[in-house]
């Protein structure tokens, strides 16, 4: 296992400083945003670009754990469902140009008038099933962030979907820190997907119970994500957990801490899971 | 305190028929929905339907604890809303006219693009204002039902619409199974409102743990209502705090729970309560 | 539903002695112990001694929810094996004869070097196969108890038998009180299985928590069987829970709970239900 | 086991009222009250008085369970210690004049500059020692009621008082609601002191777990009193406790929820315990 | 954030020994206690002393957190109201010599005949207006420990002394040990009262919950003060709790551990806290 | 306290090779296998074979921390409790030789026909007798592990081997992770048995909870051991309440998480408690 981040909350910063900056950390691995706007567009990204990226990793001992593009297709304006459909496809092509296994993306918010598992049942296979055939040619798995706002919210979701879309090359990046404040066990999570876990988005998450006693568990502010090793999650348990069944990829460190800047949290949570890891 | 029911399960079955079966059951109360097709229209009763339904509560003696008028006015349709601010119109009206001292209503959804708190500070005042100020003038009392899916989810919602609406004769029907089942605790909230519970829905909630682990807070089917007494919330618990805050008015069954056949489920829930009161 | 008896503890008082003092009490159903030695030996019993309990059923309203025969056949030597089986074909006839459509009985132990889904999948198809098939063109069902001590432990062991004896006439005697003290939800239980749950003991469970700190869940004296109603079993949602599943049978007290005599503990468990159900 | 209430609330009520008003609700003992100024004073009571009380009791099948004496002699004045002294020595006459074989009273407070523990270990001794060899000699047994703010707050402050004060008629008068707001296992504690357990107060515990999580467990105003069956303890599970060390005596109902009336409240706990026993 | 040190265990190490010691073990901070026979008098201090502190801090990179001036004005006799009320005097003068910005003290004991809450609202505002004057003009925070023995045992308590005291230069010494063992939510502590941290004791607990259910919440020995690292207490969950609210100021390690001698355990308390700020 | 690890999984390394890089994982001690075919044959080792491992830990700074000789005597065949004596007197000879103070050991199953307090009572006297007496004579103590599976499952079964056997140099190898799965209580063990802990596994808990609801308490699958600081123990809690008894030995960590290899499992957690250590 080794420790990345996701690249959103520094893409301003040159790829030329956020490499070595990043190796420095401990940091092995980036999951980068390939959206129009991004460090590496993947609509628009050109060769000498790439060899420049390619150069920088190989100096800094770094590695692409997946391309980022948390689009959704599902519950969204047709406009929207269009250009996420081109980002991913876009992304799926890039992939297989960097040698890059995992596209990261999203399952779409319920459909208007549908819940979830009725979006999951009625739209997700028209959706998915083009994407995951050209993935499929392309080398490249397709992972989703179980983000509980998404069609994914909980394991039934998750169960419905991979029985609807079973291709092995169809996973999760699974993120525990949307279980946790659920109430959902993470480890029983990790246990019944086993063979979906692609990916791993490294957050965590702090409770204040008195207020949750107010607002009730629908309710705002009673929770809110920290970097790992800032909240309530057994990072040892989770790590020896994933190890269990054999995930040996990347704890890539999702940066939804208000408390902290964008380099000080990443630094920060890379000590963390590199003294666990 | 005694027990009542919300009609609305048993909208069929004449008055004449209701009111002597509620009397043999140990009901001393109905909540009587007054909308379009109920048992009691307020736009079109008559003055000769008026008596013959304070004939059969002499004779029975019941007594009508509210008139529900489950409307909603912001997070819907502007048809709607109108046509939900003429039935609580009407509602204050025939609620005069009957000398019923407690209308009870809804707080509305979210409106669009609004969340709940959003939505009360926006909406909220201009739409309760006009009602409040014909309620006050006709000597009843508006008291909205807590149900989660609207805008007074939580206590925070609860505050923030008394702080706004500070009116005596504004107040709650408080339903604890909408808080158990959200973490709520409920004898913190009939401290805090106090002065604001003017009805009371007896409903209860049963749980199943083992799903919750899988589906989350969020989740669907973890949790469902049951009748009084059938549930995990401890009544006499709540009864007595009821009593300690100076209640004395009605526990009125809303029977939502889909494993009794109405007559029965009021039957036995009624029994459940009258051991306790 | 309604209330029933296991005989067991009252097996030395004759039938026209328990029959009329059951009804007084509000009990409506007995779970009769059919093996030799007990008040209806199956394999022994004489028209006349059925005509008798036919006529004292009819006289005091009563009837017979199932036979109960809990015998084991794995884990035992194979004398008790043998005996077992005779003793559930008689009970199966009997059954039949009398017109009582279930028969309750144990799903053994664990065979010698093999724990208990191992015994489940290796020997109890064979054990159970034969006596199924006798059952089925009985028009008998079978229903195991889930006793924790038996193959039938947890309810992934539910699963694995039913995986393997799909027969709609196999079934369960669902105890409570077993899945209580082992920490399992017994709502989740019901709602899994809810085509399996034949009859239906009523047992509840009281907890030291102070001991449970110092000899764990395998120890013993943290918790003991009590009669329903004085424990911590929630019967009102238990109750709503069966019903929820479509079931309508009995509820038979199992009485184990050694502060209550037999007579005073059958009574004062049924005064509980009967204010139920 | 039968009911029992302590007559406090009801000391303006003359005993040819009380009494007869008792048996009607069900309740078959008095724990009464025999300070100066009670019903029944037992430094000054007269025959006349006695024979009177003999008599409504005997025509009402009441008993007495107990003279309460609740005065302390640690921790208070001296000549509050000195009339303690004497109320007791009083009371235990009293009971022996009676045959009521349980006098109840309290083990005082932390005397000044020591804690509970070693008020016990320095005071307890020389203050019981003569009353419990008087008590003895009358054939009256000694019950300490477990008030939390006295002496025997909690598990190991009852150990040590029946090890340095062995005599087997000094005993508690159980009361459950001062262990259960406390956190202390109410069963564990029936276990541990099963032949100390002369008498019984029921009396019941509501909470407000929002509160609790800002004033914490030393706070004011989480937890109050109630009456049995209307706050969170399991009273089936605690009475078949009580049954199982052999205990067969009063469930004297201990009055102080503020939310009922006296009478009101008394009639409704019977009630509830008398649904039970 | 950085780590410091209240420094009373190791009162009795020279400063020129302590403070370049303190550095070597990632120490970054001194909260010095400045009544008689400390460190630092501040009665009596030299300047000669200040300019030898001085230098020893520059030339180690080490602060003064805050002046700790630990003394009670209620509850204690008139004299040593007295004592305090010079000593806090005389801390306030000299963090204005030293251009510290905070003194640490304590809000004191309830007043005889009064609980916590009388005495906030009858002493406390005469006890701290004239300090919080002084400290007003000397450019210094008044800082209260929450000890909870102290009259700030709990929340309701501290928000009436800032409702009574409003003055934005008194705050807290916030430590959340006080709060975790007493069962009060510490994240809610800190988001409500997040104008008045001004400084942060790192202490933390340890529990024994086999023994809490023998002596309760108000029992001893189910709980003792630990080194921060070395309880229950989650650091990085509260460490991004404080930033969040915008604290950025140190974690002065209270060493009340009594398994730890007092350079090893400021030592190891000092390597956990620095692993996570 | 220091950092040993129980040699087991790398018997097939020579001595020579495990021992310096023990060294360089930080690892302080040994507790090495002397039953046949491990690395110290306690039956046959040479004195050469002694003097080369003396040499090595000499070189390297290690020490043993106890010689391992896992054999039962009860609840064995007879062949087996023969053997397991003889390793038992040949380690106990084999620690003297080498100077070693402790010899850990196993407290035999429940033997047949009884459970654990029986076998306890009747047949661990005589199992242990000589036993300790030879180690009495030899200087050397001797330590049951507390696996749950033989006869010290819970406390009070290790209560009631030190009344039997209460000779000062019989204790316990103590593994708190027996306990944490069970429910135990790990602080209170440690207090109450302060007198006994000789030697300490570090062993973690990781747990299923959403598997524990449907498998219940003695299933199979929703605990699995993992090493420490992957699970759920609290260590800096659990190391700060060893210190506080006075406990300054190993921790010796027994690597049964089937996540790591033996080597990468050893250096990781060996890692983990030396930051706490």
């Amino acid at each position: 296992m080794h420790v990345g981040i996701l690249t959103a909350p520094l893409r301003t910063r040159p790829l030329a400083e956020l490499i070595p900056w990043a190796a420095e950390q401990g940091i092995r691995a980036l999951e980068i945003d390939v959206r129009p706007g991004s460090h590496l567009d993947a609509q628009t990204v050109s060769d000498a670009a790439i060899d420049e990226l390619r150069e920088l990793m190989a100096q800094h001992q770094i590695r692409i754990s997946s391309l980022a593009c948390y689009a959704n297709m599902t519950g969204v304006t047709d406009e929207q469902a269009r250009s996420g459909r081109e980002s991913i496809t876009a992304a799926i092509a890039l992939a297989q140009r960097l040698g890059v296994d995992t596209v990261c993306t999203l399952a779409g918010f319920p459909a208007s008038g549908k819940n979830r598992a009725q979006t999951i049942a009625a739209d997700l296979p028209a959706v998915f099933r083009p994407l995951l055939d050209l993935a499929g040619q392309s080398g490249v798995r397709l992972a989703l962030e179980n983000w509980f706002a998404t069609n994914i919210q909980h394991l039934d979701h998750w169960r419905a979907v991979f029985e609807l879309l079973p291709d092995a090359h169809f996973g999760l990046n699974f993120d525990p820190s949307h279980l946790d404040w659920q109430g959902i066990d993470v480890n029983a999570a990790v246990h019944e997907f086993k063979d979906r876990i692609f990916h791993v988005h490294a957050k965590d998450v702090s409770v204040d119970l008195a207020k949750l006693k107010r607002v009730g568990y629908n309710g705002e502010g009673w929770w809110r994500y920290t970097l790992p090793g800032y909240g309530r999650i057994l990072w040892g348990d989770f790590i020896t957990t994933l190890r269990d069944i054999g995930y040996d990829g990347v704890l890539s460190i999702e940066h939804e801490d208000r408390a902290f800047p964008a380099e000080e949290g990443f630094s920060k949570a890379a000590r963390c899971l590199n003294n666990l890891i």
